[in-house]
């Protein structure tokens, strides 16, 4: 099977213009076959600031109004996506920009919640890789930004980590595929305050005794807040066939390719 | 040859709910290969406005400068595009919305002039229809938001009419298109404030006689303002092989195609 890499870039690295450069033109060495999924940094809430359209979030998610699916369309479909793919334009790696609407890739459904009305939420149904396999045919790099579809006229706003991790799920049917999350921090720290404390491999019982408040660091977590999401993402994906899981610093994203940096997920 | 309909809409369709979905119902309806380009209405101008950031026309060119060449991605590549592929989706039609950077498929270079700095304005180089071919080979429908791009980096803001000119011409050499350009009005009209005054057949020279000042119409031009780079791109699309060039009113759709409403250009 040919090697696929899925990556997420999320944190603030999208909002630093040099950082992200950097990336997208280690991005676009990769000469596998790959897959960009980015998430929209702070650009939708300081626009939703200045537009004065208030922002609630719940446990790492947005409350998607329609105002505020409106501006997470504009920034992470238009502005975020479109100036990646130019980017990538010119480190020579031929890009297609796509949503979930496009080609049908990612079909949701608006989140049914028995108390919180999380608004216009996606939840993944179905990955239709007819156009993800004819675009990754002719070598081409593809970006997805996080905005999904009902397949009945309506945009909704997905989780980033999820649809990478949906994407890598379902092409890991016909390539080998490596899912990286890449961010700010070097990997998932044993203090979350200390990038020198990255946990170089993690487990399944592992994970789940350092998401448990500890007795000996004054009932303190150790992985907590949007790190269980992204865990929760990264095990699911390496339960279905996702063949690595490597969590790391956007800046060090050759390292992490090769494993040499971040903290590879493992599921025994 | 197969047929092709390249449709450019345009105008304040865009920003009617209810004039846009039933527009977008009717081209879902087509059977034959087809390619929207969608300007962007009024919204850019009225974001700009929430932001306090002024906007310059010139000769209905919008002068780019950084922060309004932000807003145009968000609104027409993110925004606007991603709406009408949503809504196509919705009508079955499985629809891929691009811009000029995705594939690489509208190279431009940043407008010079010796007098006025556009500012990130681009004029079209090259139509690189290897995506474009592979898409409509899938029968996928194509939406063009009028963002193209350099090749080195940087996204430009291109008229809506002549990407759909330029789509046309290149996609002539491999179909036998229709160009049609789709708006407010009934057509090109004798009298711009009379929709019933619709010029049925348009050539050359009657294009001519009637954007000079008429005498016995108090020197009143019969063709003026942006009907007249609406008109030059038509007929660039004539003599470059496109097939048949229809302007006339968006809510007709289905008898633009039939060829029983609006205006037919030809280069006789």
């Amino acid at each position: 099977m040919a090697k696929l890499f899925v990556i997420k870039i999320g944190g603030n690295i999208i909002d630093d213009e040099k950082k992200l450069s950097s990336f997208l033109k280690e991005f676009a060495g990769i000469t596998d076959k790959k897959i960009l999924v980015h998430g929209g940094g702070n650009l939708a809430t300081k626009l939703a600031e200045q537009l004065g359209i208030q922002q609630q979030l719940v446990d790492g998610r947005r409350i998607t109004d329609a105002e505020t699916l409106k501006i997470v369309t504009m920034v992470y479909a238009g502005y975020i996506n479109k100036n990646i793919v130019a980017k990538l334009q010119g480190f020579n790696c031929n890009a297609v920009g796509l949503s979930g609407t496009d080609g049908d890739v990612i079909l949701a459904h608006k989140r049914k919640h028995p108390v919180l009305d999380y608004g216009f939420v996606g939840d993944v149904d179905a990955i239709n890789i007819d156009l993800i396999n004819s675009l990754l045919g002719k070598n081409m790099a593809l970006v997805f930004a996080p905005i999904t579809h009902d397949g009945q006229g309506q945009l909704l706003n997905t989780n980033a980590d999820t649809i990478a991790q949906e994407l890598a799920k379902e092409l890991s049917k016909d390539y080998e595929v490596t899912l990286i999350y890449s961010f700010e921090k070097a990997g998932v720290l044993f203090d979350a305050d200390n990038d020198n404390s990255v946990i170089p491999i993690l487990n399944w019982n592992e994970y789940q005794r350092l998401k448990t408040p500890l007795q000996g660091k004054g009932e303190k977590q150790v992985i907590f807040a949007g790190m269980i999401p992204k865990l929760d993402n990264a095990f699911t994906a390496l339960n279905n066939g996702v063949s690595k899981v490597i969590i790391g610093k956007a800046e060090n994203l050759q390292q992490l390719i090769e494993g040499t940096s971040g903290t590879t997920i493992i599921n025994e």
